[in-house]
């Protein structure tokens, strides 16, 4: 599949999902929105893709929204988006139900996916540039990435579940720090808030994406799927009973299909080599559990 | 308006809310209680101001409970508290209603106001002296802090809503620790644990608190209070979703009012001039949500 | 009482819980489980026993599940659990009702105990070696500590509850880093993760466990058991409001029992001497509350 903004590369069951503006510093429209949705629902499903590494093309990972491009998500394209008379009426049914924030449509798709996702922030990520990542599993930033939760600084608020997700991240403190002071910072203020794994040079932050890529790309797909699925989900329950229902179904039917094989790997000292299928082994207990808040 | 145990001081957006009782090393007390309560509703309210720092009067910050004080909270007076005999119906209506812990009582106040919070922890920090603080948003540590959470120490239990947010604060552990321990522990120690973002000098720290006011006064009002109530109430909910709703209406409906001049300026390289209303702008949607757990 | 997997210590009020299958490096099985569980509700509800240490027999803190044990909990062994073809019906209420995943029962009976748990991982503590020890307050790691969330890495996901309990240790980017990995690694860099409070000398963890124990020990019955659960419970509600409806009557409660005496021996600056009972002395609201989620 081709899109116009991003670059959908799989190899070695590696998917690179490249944001693909660099001239705009890969600032976010509504398209790559729609396409970064559609690219993270199709991976998910996609037997050949068992991690994700997204990076940025050029100098940024993603500036931003792009706030000279029609219909942007903040509403101020009128012919797109409701207009000021609207105001009056945000509790109205039809305004609740048709108004979606845009950004967060492409984080709760991040989050839904049965895949690992990498981000390698490879320079500016502010604004959305900065909270879909946070949807993302595992942050690297090279030592050029300069991050900003840059929306109180315009009058407007952190979006993208962000507020849901950078708490869980870097803890409350920080998070409300980062939001209300809308200043850029640098890798090493990353890292010491706990927002990035790691920094990397900048010549070698792929690598060491695809590094980490490749040990998941190895481990089970049901297992991988399943868990990353039951840390984000359960973690938030207000009661570790709700994670021993999913637990007692989830590791006994993981058992029954690649646990066999990984267990036998185990004790004959030989590397596992995994069967299972994200797309077509999901237990029943799954569909019902990943919609129970929708 | 003058409170007998605060100072309630506006100057340049920013009000100074000082714990005042400075021979008692400003313990706290019912009449505090109720002053900290009236004040921060206040605030919340009052539209000059922007950002709230607090301290306290002479060499403490807060030492606690005054165990001397009539009508304390821990209804040792039995003259304005539930007596002995009524342990035995703890279960009932009238006590589950009329029995609400003080500390309590002041951080939910903290909790649901508009405007961000520092706290300029200028020395002992005990008890309610320092739970309280868990509900204001940053917290600044002179080199001359001693800070404890010491209710275990006294047959009690830590309060102040502080087993909801200090969790958030610090991480299960370190809190676990803390309370068990009811030791007094130094701003080195509150540092490293995730308590405090900073130590400053004492001579200095006031300074450093206003540092940081000055750069949150200049925010939208209500990009300001809205980020405030995202931060701590969606990362509560059990799935991203529940953010998502809020940010949908709240990102739109901000970037009609200081959105439209944040982006202008933001454009034109200059300064933003908000002019939003955090006591008359909040949007349709901010009562009821607000209110959903009450 | 005697166990066959454990050896129960009882002394100065601090019991030693020791996992004893050295031979096997202390590796889990069904009987380990159920003698734990056994032993956590005898501990919880035997005023003799007022900290909890929990160790390994040996080399190993615990090796994991005993893959070559009969009836281990992957249900490998067809014959005590559902087999193969039940994979079909696994939203079946029978089976639903019927398959409890082994560690997380041991994790609930934890979560569950009126008693401050310590772990003292004196060696290997891989899968449910090292997800038990989530459940439990304090974390020591000695210097030849190995730890490893190595589910992923034989085909199966995290079990015993540690997607609820791992990311409100260690944040959730590292829950989902270790869980994904499944890499063994070393005591330093569990203590850089957040995951222990403290490395020690191997022959000096025992004892470092001890001293904390002690004066955990000390600390009223009654305060410890309801701050245990506050921190545990209140935290993960999705508003402060519920820990303020359990403060009001918690504070107030032990305010009237192990309170009088603290607040006396303070004023009077000499020990305190707590004489309230866990199991005795619990509020009439404790029931209810703990079993809200049940």
């Amino acid at each position: 599949m081709t899109y116009s903004t991003l670059d959908y590369q799989i190899q070695d069951h590696i998917l690179t999902l490249t944001l693909n503006r660099p001239e705009q510093m890969n600032a976010f429209t509504v398209t790559m929105a729609n396409e970064l949705i559609d690219a993270f629902n199709r991976a998910s499903e996609d037997d050949e893709v068992r991690a994700i590494v997204v990076t940025g093309a050029g100098k940024a990972f993603c500036a931003g929204m792009d706030l000279k491009a029609e219909g942007n998500v903040f509403g101020l394209n009128e012919s797109l988006q409701p207009g000021l008379e609207d105001m009056e009426r945000l509790d109205d049914p039809e305004i609740l139900h048709g108004l979606r924030d845009t950004g967060g449509r492409v984080t709760l798709a991040i989050f839904e996916c049965k895949k690992p996702v990498i981000a390698a922030i490879n320079g500016a990520a502010v604004g959305i540039g900065i909270t879909m990542t946070l949807a993302m599993d595992i942050r690297l930033a090279s030592d050029k990435a300069r991050i900003g939760f840059v929306f109180n600084r315009i009058g407007i608020v952190p979006e993208a579940c962000s507020s849901w997700f950078l708490p869980r991240v870097v803890g409350l403190s920080q998070a409300l720090e980062w939001t209300y002071s809308a200043e850029v910072f640098d890798a090493e203020e990353a890292k010491k808030g706990g927002l990035v794994k790691a920094i990397v040079p900048a010549d070698q932050l792929l690598e060491e994406a695809y590094r980490i890529a490749r040990k998941l790309a190895k481990k089970s797909p049901l297992a991988i799927a399943l868990t990353r699925q039951m840390l984000y989900r359960n973690a938030a329950e207000p009661h570790p009973l709700a994670a021993h229902k999913i637990d007692s179904l989830a590791v006994f039917y993981a058992s029954q299909k690649d646990g066999k094989e990984g267990i036998s790997a185990f004790l004959e000292k030989r590397d596992a080599n995994f069967s299972s299928s994200a797309s077509k082994d999901m237990p029943a207990f799954y569909e019902d559990w990943i919609k129970r808040y929708s």
